[in-house]
Formats: structure tokens, sequence, C-alpha cells
């Protein structure tokens, strides 16, 4: 079979309007990153031992964990090199794109993913001077992890159990773990990689409990990697993805650590026992905000990663004809087929305007804070939160509804799409569940709204609330700027209905918190919708911004990707916007004529919108959605992979078949 | 530790209002059916070598298939023995039932399933009288599949490129695959076990194509089960679940068949090449209709598992606090958690009624075709197509919906949560994938809006539409009966909506493909709102007949589900109630705070409800969901066989860890 380019792709190619290359610089914030990208794409992807004779979905469990680990230690040494030369991979853009070229390779996670992304950067920011000196040395012979979860706790993080006692007489830390429940468990690489562990305990002083803070404790000998005394650690079975990853249990029974080896920059335990204060309660929020920030980012690639499989298959595939007397058409040519399709594209650009945007404020923050200005702390918090957790479902979902759209053939592995459903579902879950999420950003907004309602300042993200309450109902205006008003009018509506709701719980004489527990499907129904008008208001500013700089071609693409996801959330919501703004059953035909039209401009630059996102056939890991288009012929070499083919007959057809065919009718 | 059951799961069956026992005989319509189900249960879930020592997730991908056979023939071996006994496995319930338990077996599916369950029936269905005599003998040593899908095609059948040309001199059949896209691709059973295959080929008679027919042909030599000459055969890789079903793609070079193996009950070749036309084109359809009425229990089963993991452990999981004094709380109590988990109780109780009405109506007009009567056949297949895709959309996304509500620990496989989403997903793609079909009940619903134009009898199912162009607009009602007459507005409305708009575009010039495709989301809408209208009704017809035969303290619990179910879509669609029913802002407040009153009845009786499941901890196969309770002692149970957990330190130490720590810094 020829190797050469599908003929359908090529016709899409040809038809697309702007150039490509362009968007892609854009992408990449710049012409400079995406060479800096491309460069480090190809030195890690051209590492011949990274790649897989066997793809790794054929292994077992046992052997899934070895194989990564051998590819895991081969990347620290690239990420290594790149560190010591110009190739810093500290810039924003950078981490996520080696975190992007991994999910290739391991076609799920690098098992070191935590030692690099949190272990460092959490000693970093939690250490005191002295004690990075100590640990951050160049010989250091740590792998380590971070264990907060446990057994019985996750998103109630004071419930949490493990606890780590001072003893003044050896001037030492001593750790337990009381109960079955308190057993640390999910750490990734924690279960048979990491020698060291920050873990998360009660602080307890002479009888008194200081609540949680972060020790480093050594789990396992440098020299023979053997559990230490103390220590009961493991790992925690096979998941739904992430199973290149050895997430653990962690248990202490009386393991001493030296007093020193509690994180000490915010806060002190002195030799006599004397508990020193940290000045603010909230610095320990920092990281966990900035995690969240990053992983809009990500969101946004893994969703690009689907939508480029998709979208690809789909121009390649021929299914039924529109028109009786012509050749079975591509099934991009349905309209049903855009409808899935055209939104994720969209949204993948949303959530990196997005994700930019909420890197820079809280790069913002992060300054004033340093400065001494925790003003701005509770909106980012508020913010990382609703934002982290509406972009993980729609990722979610849209990665699925990409999935489904290409039928029968999305449900292989080799397809990948199942891969990726499996890593962006994680997302809902870690790092904050999406219900606590939204009610955390549901607890802000009502603090706005009561502050809102005593003319108090506010924060400019939910400045539209002190308008709501001064002006009267606008009219309904059909543009992109009258559906964010919509938005902010439903938003508006909702946090008013919602405190109104907690206000007549109150007047019945419920405590505060029965009253949030029986208003809490409201709440969350109202910080759904905050962020949704947050999305649409981000990602349509940013385009309009970002079409002023760019050539004319591309910019009507752009705003037609913008238009799309407003007017698609629009009519996803026409039942809120009937109850809380001023549009019509007319208006809303109007959307839905428009969606329409937009599908029909973007059906011929869709191929091109994908190959913008710029992801190499390495990273996209798919049979589906390789830039060639040889979507059959490569069904049919990953299928040759399968060790049940590499036998003519299984060996049980002689132990289990052969013997019932002897003697029975089937 | 001990193993009693957990105190929260005791106080939660203390505090049941209602006879669980009594439901779990509705459930399974009737008590004797009852008592058959658990026998069999006993039976086959007391054969020791079902159950693994290592759990199949950790097997490789060829040792998880070795596994699954030399379980599946132990199953086959019980099977006869239940056909040859008075426990006949053909009765309704039985089958799905016998499927159930295996769901349990193989964590996944039994890789003799087509061979049990189509194979069999399809010879039944489609071979003539001579045929089935001389192939369903007693001694046959056929294992089969059933081979349709192709690598190129799928949903558009007649697009299917396997030829099969009769050969007059050798009074034989040749089948060919012309092309890569022709392979067969997907049959379960195919890759290395059938020996048999029941071929899906286009027939060629003299150069002339007669469409789609079926032949039997035998793929591998039932002594040394080598492939036979002409015959490429293999398996297709892993999947997102099935892995345990060997699915395979199958290849033609010239094979020949003899005359006699096509399937001649219907349509006919003769030894001179005459083709004999079968007397109704439609008769091919049965198979696949029923095929899709036994998905609806099937799924209704699928989602009662979810629902009774996440709720037994949403009872026993403790996690923050409602009020500031009191204990933890258990999560079942937060509101949120209610409304996430309580319409998947209602859902399944509805998919099991919508799938016996279904199962009945699909009886009786059989019964009809029988005597020849053809009439309700459109019927049956409009309502099999959109039942079955809203019922395996639902299901699916409300088994993830179960998955998300335990949190992080839901993603571990041992809560077997995500194997039940793997499974359930399936089914909105195979047998007919979801646009597909709801454009084929479109189709119909396009047709049953003309004729109800034209003042022609409707059937039953579609007479609202006479009613809804007659009768003005009624005052909304806040009952169920109400919210079920909403949903028949909104179905009448898009229905002439979208018919409009059909009639729009022809009038402007459009062919009529380019204008069903051009309004294709608003038919998709149209056919999903009008499936819904039919579960609330079915549902609720069926919750008011069953509430008038059972004790008064289970009807009032059967009631709350019901009305449930009915409240729920109604808030969900409150966007199209709006527009295409009376129903105000007022209104729908009404049904919020109803919505709330039902959560907080429902929920003292949730555990009961899913205890009435009665589904074995064996068929639930999770850490999360057993009857007991005992979950964080399950999960380390579990987590404890893990292979990894067995060394204490892993060779990749040696030969990857320890080389770089003696080097280098981490």
């Amino acid at each position: 079979m020829s190797k050469k380019i599908n003929e359908d792709l090529l016709k899409e190619r040809k038809k697309c309007t702007f150039d490509m290359q362009e968007l892609t610089h854009v992408i990449d914030c710049g012409e400079q990153n995406t060479m800096k990208r491309k460069f480090i794409d190809d030195y890690i992807l051209n590492i011949k031992e990274l790649w897989d004779d066997v793809p790794e979905e054929y292994l077992s469990h046992k052997e899934r964990y070895e194989n990564a680990i051998r590819k895991a230690f081969i990347i620290l040494r690239c990420l290594r090199e790149f560190n010591s030369s110009s190739m810093q991979v500290s810039e924003h853009r950078t981490p996520t794109n080696i975190y992007s070229i991994q999910d290739g390779i391991f076609r799920n996670v690098n098992p070191l993913l935590i030692h690099v992304g949190l272990f460092w950067s959490a000693i970093a920011a939690q250490a005191s001077a002295d004690q990075q000196a100590e640990w951050l040395k160049a010989d250091s012979k740590m792998i380590g992890t971070y264990a907060q979860t446990e057994l019985g706790h996750g998103s109630h993080l004071r419930g949490i159990e493990t606890t780590a006692t001072f003893d003044p007489e050896t001037d030492e830390f001593v750790l337990n773990t009381p109960k079955l429940t308190s057993y640390k468990w999910w750490p990734g690489g924690l279960g048979k990689t990491a020698n060291s562990c920050l873990v998360m305990a009660q602080l307890c002083i002479n009888g008194t409990c200081h609540g949680l803070h972060i020790f480093l404790v050594q789990i396992r000998d440098y020299d023979t990697h053997e559990p230490l005394p103390g220590i009961k650690v493991g790992e925690i079975g096979p998941k739904m993805g992430f199973n290149t990853a050895d997430n653990g249990f962690l248990g202490f029974d009386n393991c001493r650590i030296p007093r020193s080896n509690m994180l000490m920059k915010n806060v002190q335990v002195l030799r006599d026992g004397t508990y020193v204060k940290p000045k603010h309660n909230k610095l320990a929020y920092g990281s966990m905000v900035l995690t969240r920030v990053m992983l809009i980012t990500d969101l946004a690639n893994q969703l690009s990663r689907a939508a480029t499989i998709a979208v690809r298959y789909s121009a390649v595939r021929h299914q039924s004809q529109i028109k009786s007397d012509e050749p079975e058409c591509q099934i991009l040519d349905y309209v049903s087929q855009q409808h899935k399709l055209f939104i994720c594209l969209a949204s993948s650009h949303a959530f990196r305007v997005v994700g930019l945007w909420m890197w820079n404020t809280h790069r913002m923050v992060t300054a004033d804070i340093h400065q001494g200005n925790m003003e701005q702390l509770p909106e980012l918090h508020s913010l990382a939160c609703c934002l982290k957790a509406v972009c993980s479902r729609d990722a979610t979902s849209l990665v699925e509804q990409c999935r489904l759209a290409c039928g029968g053939h999305g449900y292989l592995l080799s397809s990948n799409l199942p891969q990726i459903y499996n890593y962006t579902a994680a997302a809902i879950t870690y790092e904050g569940e999406y219900t606590v999420l939204m009610l955390q950003t549901a607890r802000y907004l009502m603090k706005s709204w009561k502050n809102a309602l005593e003319h108090e300042p506010l924060p400019a993200n939910v400045a539209f609330l002190g308008a709501y309450i001064k002006r009267n109902y606008e009219q309904w205006q059909s543009s992109p700027e009258g559906i964010i008003n919509g938005f902010k009018d439903i938003a508006a509506g909702k946090i008013k209905t919602s405190y109104d709701t907690l206000q007549r719980h109150l007047r019945n004489g419920l405590d505060p918190e029965e009253a949030w527990n029986l208003s809490s499907i409201q709440l969350t129904d109202a910080s759904e919708v905050y962020t949704r008008s947050l999305l649409c208001e981000l990602f349509w500013r940013d385009t309009k911004q970002t079409c002023n700089t760019v050539s004319i071609n591309l910019a009507v693409v752009l705003e037609q990707l913008g238009e799309l996801y407003l007017v698609y959330w629009a009519l996803e919501k026409h039942g809120d916007l009937l109850l809380y703004s001023t549009i019509s059953r007319n208006d809303i035909e109007l959307l839905q004529s428009r969606y329409g039209e937009l599908l029909a401009l973007i059906r011929p630059n869709a191929v091109g919108l994908v190959d913008a996102f710029d992801i190499r056939d390495e990273v996209l890991s798919s049979t589906l959605g390789a830039y060639d288009g040889r979507v059959y012929e490569r069904m049919m070499e990953e299928a040759s992979k399968s060790p049940l083919n590499a036998e003519v007959v299984n060996e049980s057809f002689r132990k289990y078949i052969r013997p019932v065919l002897l003697k029975n009718k089937m």
C-alpha cells in the first residue's frame, strides 16, 4: 500500500481559506514559541528507545509499569538537558507541551509526573531557605511524591487523620496512621517508585493539634529501595487511566523524622515545641490554585487532540449518500456531525484563551502577594475553582463526543480516544471535585451579592452584579455582546435567587449549613452559568483583540469560532435566557439559523483548523487521526501487532475448546 | 478486621419504609421468577473455577482472552444443563439475568456471547427448514459468529462490499473481499474462537447484484482450528471494554461454499441461478429490532448495578459536616449527591418498564407478522430505534454520574464503575449509532405528521399529533399528567417545526436529501423529545398500574420515583416547555420545590431501593458497593492482589532507577 496522503485530506487542505501556520503561531503565543516547541518535539520524539514494539495496551499491569519507568528515566534525562541549556522548560507554554509529548509516548502518564511537577515546586514554595539549601543539593537522591488524600478523606482536608506528634525528648516528629481510613491513598509514583514523600499530617504538640502541615519523609532506602521501618507502602491497583503511574498507599507506624523535616517557610516548630503560626493562613492555597490554572491549558490540549482525530477521520470516512445520485459522502458533510465536532474546535480555543488569562492573572496576584497584598486572593481562588471545574467537565464530555462521532472505530484503543477520555475525565475529580469546587465559587458569589446589595466595591469579574441591581432589563440584542449580556443576566438572576432562597431558609429557622445544603442544586447552577458567562466573555474579548493583530483571512475564521461558541451555548441555555433575559421565541429561531450558517462557514476550514493545532502523529497516537489519513491501513497494521495474532491457533483451543467439541454439540 | 455489616447500612435498612422483597418481586415480574433467578445465581456463582485469584485487570491482553475462554466453556456447559432442565433460559427475564451474572464473572463480556445469543437465533430466523435440520444437529461442531460490519461500512448497510458470486458450474458461491475497506471488522468471538461465521455479503448472479444476503461460512478447521484456505482472520486489538471478547476481522480470497450455505428461509437461489425474491423486504428487520429491545432491559440492569454501588458507598462514606457541631455526615445527606443519584434509581426503573413493554409489543407485532400482517412493523421499528438510542445514551451518562459521585475511588477499577461505563457506552454505537437511529425515528415522525395533517388514522404512539392539530393550548397543569402532556406538546411542536423547515427548504429548491441534512439537528431534537415523552408516559402509566397491585407502603415509594423522573425531566427541558407549552416561571419554581421535596422523601429509602434490585456481590463485583459496606477493607484487600505488591522491590529499580541515582541528582 502506498504511503501517500489521503486524497480527501489533500482536498480539504486546499480548500482552507487561511494560513494554518499563522494560527499555529497564535496558539503558541508567537512564532518563537512554535520553533522552540518543534525543536523539543523533534529532540524527544527522535529518541528511538521511547517507542514500543508492542503497544502498552497489550501488556500486563506489571509490564506496563516497568516499561513506563524505563521511559520516564529517559525523559528525565532530557528534561535535565533542557534545563541546563537555553531551552528552559519553566515557561508557561513549554511545560504543558512537554507533558503533551509524553501523552503520546506513554499513551498515558509519566510515573515521575508528581516528582517533576509537584514535589520540587512544593519544596520551593513551602520549605525554608535552609531546608531548600539542604534538599535541593545537586547530589540529591530523592525521588519524591506528595501525599495528601487518604482512604477516608479527600475533599474535606480538615478531616485528614495522619498525625505527626512532636517528641521534645528526641527533637523528632512521630508519624502515625491511626486507622485504616487514615492510610494515604492515590499519590502518583508512591506505589513502587518514590523514596521520599511530602506528607500532609495533623501536627500535634503537647496534646494540642495545630492542624495540617507538610513533612518530608524518606520512605525507602536510597540504596536498596526497600521500605524503611515503620512504613507500609504499596500500589493501589489498576484505574480507568493513569495506569503507567504507580499510584500508591502509605501507612506509618511510629515513623520518626527529625524536627527539621517539617516544611518551615511560613510556619515553624521551635526546639522547645513552641509553635510559630503563619502570617496568613491562606498562603497554602497558592500551589493548589496554580495546579488548577495549569490544568485548564492541559484540558485545551487534550481536547485539541481528540478534535484533530475526529475531524480528520470525518473527512476520510465516507458513509451513505446525501444525494442519491452521488457517491457516498464524507461524514464531515453531515450537519449533525458538524454539530458534534465544531463546538469541540471552538471550546479548545476557548480553554486555551482562558487558561492563558488565568495564568497571567495568577502571576499578577502572586506578585501582589509577595508584596503583602492578599486582597485579590479570594477572587483568584474562586475563578480557579469554577473554571477548572467547568473546563474539565466540558472537555471530558466533548472528548467523548469526538469518540462517539467516530462510531465503532472510536471504541478501539488504537484510536486513542478512549485513553484521552480516561485521562481527561480524571480532572473532574482530582485537585478538587466538581461539585465541591462549584460550591466554593458559589460561596464567593453569595458574598459578592451581599456586597453588591450593600453597594460595596466589587472585583472586576463580579462587577456585573452591581450593574444588575441598578439597571432595568435591556432589550435582547442578537449579537455576541448581546449573548454575553444575556449570560450575565442569567448569572445575576440565579445568584439573586439562590441568595433569596438561602435567606428564606434562614428566616424559617434553619442553620446556615442546612440552608446551604438545601440550596446546593441552585447554588451549583448559579456557579455554572456564572462560569459560562466568564468563558463567553473572556473568549470573545480575546478573539476580538487577536483579530486586530492577524491577517484578515484568519480573523474571519477566528471570529466564526468565537461566535459559534456563544451561539451554541445561548441555544443550550435558551430556557434560562427565556427566564432571565428579554429574549423572544423569534430571537431563538434567529440564533438557530445563525448557528446553521456558522457550521456551514466553518466546514471548509475544519481540517485546516485541526492541522493548525500542529499536533504530531506521535502525540496524537491514533490510527484514525494521523496527518496522512491512512485510517484503514493503520487500523489493520495496529491489529497485526496483537500478540493473539502472532500465533495461528491459541492454546486455549487445545485446552478448553477441543475437549468440548469432541464430546458435545456446541 | 471483623466482617460484620457496616453500621450506617444497618441503620439505613432499618429506616426503609417498604418491603424490599416485595419490590424485588415486582422487578422480577413475580415471586416465581425471583426464586428461579436466585436458583440460577446460586448454581452458577457457586462454581469455584469461575473465580479468579488475580483479577483480570492485572492480566495482559492475551492472558485475559485465554482466561475468558476457559470460563466461557464452563458457562456454556451450565447453559446446556439449564436448557435440558425445567430451568429454561429462553424466557424474557432469564436470559438477561444470565448475562448479568456473567458481567460479574468476566467483569466484562463472554467471548461466546454472539455464539449463544445471535448465531443460533439468526439461523433459526433466516435458514430454511432443511438447513435448520442440517445445522442444528446435536453433534454440531460449529462455534459461530455473525459478520456484518466492515472496516469501511457500518451504518450504511447497502455500502457493504464483500461479494458472494454464484458459480453455476460448481453450484457454489465464491466469497471475496475486494478491498481493504471490505474486511469484516468487529464480530465478537471471530478473532480466535469461532470456526463458523454468518457472513453478510452482496449476492451476485450472472453480473447482477441482488443486494445483501447471509451466508454460512466455515472459517476454521474443526479439528486443527487453523483458518481454511482463502480465509484471512485475526483479532482487531484492545478496546475500551469487551476485552474478554476477541472481536475480529475477516477477509475472503476466492473462498468457495456450497450454494446450500446461503440462508434460504425467505429468499432462494435455485440450481440454475434463478433468484427468488423474499415476499416482504422488511422481514430481515426482525432480529435487529429484537436485539435493540433486549438491550433496553440490559441497560436497566447495568444502571441498577452502578446505582447500587454509588448509593451504598454514599451511605458508608462520611465527609465534611453539614452542621459544624456534629460529626462528619454521610455524603448521601448532601442534596447535591441525592440530585446525582436518585434520578439513576428512577431511570433504572423507567428503562426496566419500557424494556418489558417493548418486549411485549415486539411479541405481539411478531405474532401479527406470522399472520401476514406487517402493518405495525414501521411503528415497532421506529420505537425500537429511538428507545434504544435514548436509553443507551441516558444509561451511559447516568452510570458515569454514579462513578463521579464516588469521587476519586470511583476511578479505581476495583469499584467496577469504569468497566460498567465502558460496557454501557458501547451500546450508544453498536446495533445502530445514536444519531442514525434518531433520524430513522424522525423519518417515521415526519410521515406521521404528514398523515396527521391529512387526517389519516395514526398509530397509538403518535396519536397525540392528531390531537395537537385539533386542540388549542391547554392550561399548564402541575401534575404528572400535566408534565406528560407538556412533553407531548414539545414533541408535537418540534415535529411540526421540523416538518415546516423541511418544506421550506424544498420550496427553496433543495433536494429532499439536502433538505433532510440541513434539518438534521432539529430532526434529532424532535425525535429525542418524542422519546422522552414516551418514556415519561410509559413509566408513569406502569407506575400507576403497579401501585394498584402492591402494598400501600411500596406504592407510595414507586409513585415518588415515577414523579421524580417526570419532574427531573420537566426541569431539564424547562426551556422547551417555555417555548411549546403554557408553563410559567412560577410553575417552574413550583416544580423546583417539588423536586427538592421528592429528594427528601426518597432519601430514607435510598439504600432499600438499591437492595431491592437484589444484585449479588459477585455480580456487582465492586469494592465500593458490596452489601456489607466494608468499603475501605475491600479496597485494601483488592490492592494487595496487585502483582506489583507481591515483590518488595520491582526490578525496574535495579535496571532503570539505581543507575541514575548513582550518577545524578534526581
